[in-house]
């Protein structure tokens, strides 16, 4: 994912089953450990548990044709996918993605995909300039990235939507929860000619309070960060003009002719899954469903890393307020898929400290922000998470080590 | 795919299997029929047959993660995917794909993202100008979509590559054989800066003999004219230069963050599956693997259009040398995916006419040719074939249809 050319990967294969290699490495405890990336492997544990009622069967005749539903806005989604996502958001009541409430479901190969469809989609064509992009930093680092790819004349970025103020048309990502903060945001700009793109990968109920339906122009979320199914690649947006979506359509069928089928029937299975339990086993926490599971879980790791930092006093962490959560009828704090960890004032670049530690961390440099922060993945597995705290409790800055120095 | 917007789909919705549409509807007699696009359906009956040995069994705890080879010069490559390209490019003997051969792999979603992974890894980001892409006519209607897409400042669309004269930096896309016309190529251009990009998409056995063993560049290839397989998205590219390959898995990094890892296995498995019955039930034609029972089927269908288009009196079609194919130890003609149909000198839109029997084919100015010819897809079911035939067989041009008109 973005950011891979500046990490070194665990050094460890693949573990096997069957003959394959599906999952990525767990290291042992003298190696460097990676939570540069989100990926989601904390979730493996409970769809193993759920065993083959999850499990897809796709025959050698299935799912060959590029078409999934002609007739539709889009294409290539396919119907079951369309329908299991309309309902997990109906349930869940973070989104308004009804059939009545006048919006589209536009499928595309992981969220990524479709922020490149909206700024196409969004983009006039025949303006003398490129649209600015902005970001409220600290920002997901993989936007300038994306934008800036093919040196597009349509689009440029623009960094820090904060510090924007000109009088040309924009477009604004806002992600909230925030990537990488965890915060609540809504857009700062605010200025004529400004159009809004949603990411709400995790606007949901294991990371944080359902506090409203949303209902904006375009909403981006993806199966990766609802269910932990990163290696499936599916994204999707929420869309409420009909032109917009049709031209979304149209980038993801000009640059890759649709998006997997196999994958489409997995996510439809899966979040099918997910809404089942939730209506048979209700949704508060004294049941199990994937969401109530997946917040005891991310409850317990901000839990044990706030000790972690306690202990270490080296560093901190930003704080959230609770709120009332729809989906659980309860009240909770945000538990955000990632830590925005701050170094105290005695070191500049958190980055490299952790990384003399074993410890792979994005820069905050990375997110538009200072680098005595960084991003840190809570979403590996137990092992990693735990040598994780480990190796942060021990760290101690401007704190003589017994030695005479100071690390 | 590519033209959809152009296009009329069959009014029929898919049909439906265990609850699901996983394939694109057949139509009745009297609708339009879609020969727009190269859906690769013919192939259903056979996969089908082929009852549990390619059904893929996927838990829900499997492939979650991002990464698929972590220390691999494209991270999210499955290992068992790269070998079974590896296996069938050896055993079918079409393009050098062997480890020692030197060369690397790069997936995508199709190989149409590959096209612009390729692009991208090509195109200096320093140039004051984008770099010239060419193919000569009549050439695949979807590169100038992709090339022109994102009004990228790394390259610019500049058609037909037999017009190409400049001296500058270009990349000539060869498609052999090719899309549209299935003519056997080669690069037309050879001026110096320039780069080549080998679109062997239809370099199998059941289209065209297998002559020689491709050991280009860069070569792209797709599971959904392999096998059929096009609702799964899987493309490859053979690439011998370590950072062209680095630079394409970056593309594909920053777009989609990887390829579906469902369909990464299931394209492993059905690959695999191929090799193993070309294996044990030889490859001579005697036996009915995968290529040759495709073959078989492909030689049937050209064989009846020929006989269409004599009874109608109104088409022409290419002729095709026949040559010695490798693989099977045989002499045989070409036989193309798509027939490149040419109407007689009385009408100028070919396009038009089909239409006005109910046949959705793809203009010849499409692809930068005359629109006295179409493309029409010979991939679809044995059903809308045989509608097909029944149809172009009655049509007559510049011909007294009896009731004094002439149509």
């Amino acid at each position: 994912m973005c950011g891979t050319e500046n990490t070194t990967l665990p050094s460890r294969r693949p573990a096997a089953s069957n003959g394959t290699a599906r999952s990525a490495p767990s290291p042992d405890t003298s190696s460097v450990i990676n939570l540069d990336q989100g990926d989601p492997t904390m979730y493996e544990a409970y769809w193993r548990a759920m065993g083959d009622r999850c499990s897809l069967t796709i025959s050698g005749s299935d799912a060959m044709s590029y078409l999934s539903n002609p007739k539709g806005t889009c294409w290539f989604l396919l119907p079951e996918l369309e329908k299991s996502i309309r309902r997990i958001h109906g349930l869940v009541g973070n989104a308004a993605a009804e059939a009545e409430d006048g919006c589209y479901i536009v499928v595309g190969t992981g969220s990524t995909q479709l922020v490149n469809a909206a700024l196409y989609a969004l983009c006039p064509r025949d303006q003398p300039e490129p649209t600015s992009v902005v970001c409220a930093a600290p920002y997901y680092s993989c936007y300038q990235e994306v934008v800036e790819l093919l040196q597009s004349k349509l689009y440029k970025w623009e960094g820090d939507a904060h510090k924007f103020n000109k009088d040309e048309p924009f477009i604004e990502i806002v992600t909230t929860p925030n990537n990488p903060d965890g915060s609540i945001r809504e857009p700062v700009v605010n200025r004529p000619n400004g159009k809004v793109v949603y990411d709400l990968a995790y606007y949901w109920p294991h990371f944080t309070p359902i506090t409203h339906q949303a209902d904006y122009d375009i909403m981006l979320f993806t199966f990766s960060k609802c269910s932990g199914h990163a290696g499936s690649r599916i994204g999707w947006a929420i869309v409420k003009d009909k032109e917009v979506a049709a031209k979304m359509t149209k980038f993801v069928e000009v640059i890759s002719i649709g998006v997997s089928k196999d994958s489409q029937l997995r996510a439809a299975k899966i979040l099918g899954t997910i809404c089942d339990d939730c209506q048979t086993l209700g949704t508060n926490t004294k049941s199990e469903n994937f969401f109530n599971h997946a917040r005891r879980l991310m409850t317990e790791r901000w839990e044990k890393l706030h000790e972690a930092v306690k202990r270490s006093e080296s560093f901190s962490l930003p704080k959230y307020p609770k709120n009332y959560c729809r989906f659980s009828d309860e009240f909770f704090e945000t538990h955000p898929a990632f830590a925005w960890l701050k170094c105290n004032d005695k070191v500049k670049d958190c980055e490299s400290l952790l990384k003399a530690h074993k410890i792979l961390a994005r820069s905050g440099s990375r997110f538009g922000a200072d680098p005595a922060y960084v991003r840190l993945s809570l979403l590996g597995r137990e092992e990693v998470f735990n040598i994780f705290l480990e190796r942060l409790s021990t760290i101690k800055i401007g704190i003589s080590n017994g030695n005479g120095h100071h690390i």
